[in-house]
């Protein structure tokens, strides 16, 4: 009802031949242009940050996200969104489209609110095929391999952050329950892609370490994304009702399960009509119509919709077209993942972490409270290998730590839900970047304390290190 | 200001860390929900339209159209726009979601205010990427090889149609200036796709009529485009004023010549950046940026922003990336530009040509006048051929009728623009519709007419047709 005034600049009702006046045309275009202007400037923070974080030998993801930090809220204010209690006045892309276009300030926050329904959708859209395609190069098979050593790391790693993180804020912040427990479970989180790009780079990637952690992110990923669609739908029903919580677990494993089990016989299928089909999009467009299904099916039972694409990855993993289905999403995920990267810098006010304001205080604590958790409660991870006496516990532990763009996925959702405050919000952000960015340059380091002992001393030498092997594993 | 009830459901405020309703939440999610299950019907009706068409030998993009027809408001229902005069109420989408979600009738009407809006710009998007990806495809060197031939064809196949279209709507049935002169501009379109699959079929895409055909073909594109983003623009203002009309038509052809102009000094830099770029998208985001960058400056000096992704493909073809590029949108077209197509054609309600409806009578005349208009208007252009009094001038002619994907074009944005009566849209659909159809036998038949007079008597049988050969120039 509210929306009658708006529609009718967007939607000018055909059966009246009359024309709409100027200002409301413009309008109407206006939006489609504020989306364009908006994905020039997402791309460039994405790919300006992504690039300098590479050369200096950082994850690009984590560029990405400072891109974004910097285009945002925080610093320059072109991409600004209503959820952080920003208006229209607060952009100067909006300020800018307003001049363009000679706007009333009424056109120009209707213009605000649309833009930023657009882009939130299309960050959706992005961190659901994002999640498609970690389904996608998750292989089930290695999953099965991995053993119950690596087993044992990813629940450790997934249970102690999570504990710790949710009891420390409720008992010593105050923190109320659901917020607590989404920042918990933030924290869960481990980026598989940062680790065995570290690993390949030291040639440990097929060392005893080595495969261990990257089995444990890998059942990571799945553990995570169980609690994350529990968490987030507990954020959606407002309470922390015990049965619920048991409904949740039991109905995303379910639907984790299901979706592989039941996929073996889709599979065959989904080859068949691929092969049948003759015009253009013959796979890739069946592979997003499983997607966003699965996706749709996941939220429609309280669940997320990343679960169900991640599942419609894991699926459609298993055929025979995977390579060639892999090669084409990958452009796709390339113009769509970076809207969501982002928005979540963009989103972020890191404004309200900033020293030198007193009543930021308490937020730079939970911050400091936070980062340590993360990086203790993965550490302690090591040390719940067993039988195993020459490992190297530390290297485990570390190799755990980095958060990237799967702690930025509990962050956007997190954000999207609104249940965080702005403070614990940039909290975790800044723990994702700092174990982003720290976990590298430790890991090289927790891996030349132990095996080349002569040469500890040069362990803080880059030229010493050996040259990258292949990813392959 | 009329959007903050709705905004709030969205974004609850972060500074808050009380809980928002679950009806309120249940909105938040219900957009991406109602997206993610709006996409699935678009992709669904594209691939099973498409395929069916391809079946029976006819262009594929036809049967999405036909699919979008289905889902929209002319027959299923799933897939409506309040543009078309549609209310949440009209659409079994909505009502389905309203049942899932537990939804009041206002969250249901917001919700539908809100998935139409995310849809038209995913809708805009595709048509973006559509234009860019043709303007990727022209070669403008081949352009100059067409010869004045074809150029002749081309003027006389764009001013024939416009001219008889606009000024019969305008002098027989009374349609005022703007709308008469949307529907002549449709007219005045040409798919160069459907035209030379058929010319490639019949082995006479190297003959001599073959080639002026799509020589005329690409630079129908150039002209159509031109002509659209005129008249796109007089429907913005509404006036139909000589000197801006002037105007228009100097700065379309500026900003074209000028984009291919400079461009040729951007490509360079263009591939140094790609080359320098080391991380994931190194070619897709900065030719996007480039694209959406080229359609918002477009937009912002009032011409239409799929001018400028066309001029940005115009340049980015010149470049030796052009294949790998070409490669990666395609599956990037693949998932946008049926979205594009099924609205176009779920918008548009046939219903109201329904002969039976003694109503409906002056939409099935009008409606019949284009379609005479559009076929008449380009078979003639094969007597603007001068000097080769062998040629087959009616195969020409009939090669110039289909208006395919370039039709659609023109019918989505006058839909947008909301300039043109719900008789006239569909009038303009119907005869997109009817000269894709059309266009294919009909040229089959007028190269037997011919070349093979010994076999005329076997021109109806299909199987005597030539083996198809590949399609090449």
């Amino acid at each position: 009802m509210m929306l009658t005034h708006w529609s009718g600049d967007l939607f000018t009702p055909l059966s009246s031949l009359t024309l709409a006046t100027t200002a409301e045309q413009a309008s109407s275009s206006m939006i489609f242009t504020s989306v364009l202007l908006s994905l020039v400037i997402v791309y460039l923070a994405s790919k300006l940050g992504g690039e300098l974080s590479k050369r200096v030998d950082l994850p690009p993801v984590l560029g990405e996200l400072v891109g974004g930090v910097i285009v945002g809220v925080s610093a320059l204010h072109l991409l600004v969104f209503p959820e952080s209690g920003a208006t229209a006045t607060d952009s100067y892309l909006m300020s800018f489209l307003q001049w363009l276009g000679h706007l009333s300030p009424e056109a120009t926050h209707s213009l605000f609110e649309s833009q930023s329904e657009v882009l939130s959708v299309l960050a959706e859209l992005g961190v659901t095929i994002l999640l498609f395609e970690i389904g996608l190069e998750s292989d089930l098979r290695e999953l099965s391999k991995v053993g119950y050593q690596a087993a044992i790391v990813a629940v450790v790693g997934v249970a102690v952050p999570f504990a710790a993180g949710t009891v420390g804020l409720m008992l010593l912040f105050n923190v109320p329950a659901i917020p607590a427990i989404f920042a918990g479970a933030a924290l869960t989180a481990t980026s598989i892609g940062i680790t065995s790009k570290v690993l390949s780079e030291l040639g440990r990637l097929k060392s005893k370490e080595g495969q261990i952690i990257v089995g444990a992110a890998v059942i990571d990923d799945v553990l995570g994304i169980i609690v994350l669609a529990v968490v987030a739908s507990l954020a959606k029903t407002g309470e922390v009702d015990v049965l619920n919580v048991v409904y949740l677990i039991i109905s995303a494993t379910v639907f984790l399960l299901g979706a592989i089990f039941l996929g073996k016989f889709f599979n065959t299928s989904f080859v068949a009509i691929a092969d049948k089909l003759q015009t253009r999009g013959q796979l890739v467009i069946p592979a997003f119509t499983f997607a966003f299904l699965m996706a749709f099916l996941a939220n429609a039972i309280q669940l997320e919709a990343i679960l169900g694409a991640f599942a419609a990855g894991l699926v459609l993993d298993e055929t025979d077209k995977r390579k060639e289905l892999d090669q084409q999403v990958i452009p796709i995920a390339d113009i769509l993942v970076p809207i969501f990267f982002v928005s979540v810098g963009a989103k972020a006010d890191l404004g309200v972490l900033n020293p030198a304001i007193p009543e930021n205080r308490e937020g730079l604590i939970i911050a400091a409270f936070l980062i340590v958790v993360a990086i203790i409660g993965k550490v302690v991870t090591g040390w719940a290998v067993f039988g195993q006496p020459q490992i190297n516990r530390l290297a485990i532990g570390v190799g755990m730590i980095p958060r990237g763009e799967v702690g930025l996925v509990f962050a956007g959702i997190g954000s999207a839900s609104g249940v965080l405050s702005k403070p614990l919000e940039a909290a975790i952000i800044m723990m994702v970047i700092l174990t982003t960015f720290l976990a590298p340059p430790c890991l090289r380091l927790a891996f030349k304390g132990s095996e080349e002992p002569t040469e500890s001393l040069d362990s803080l030498n880059p030229l010493q290190e050996k040259e990258p092997a292949e990813i392959n594993s």
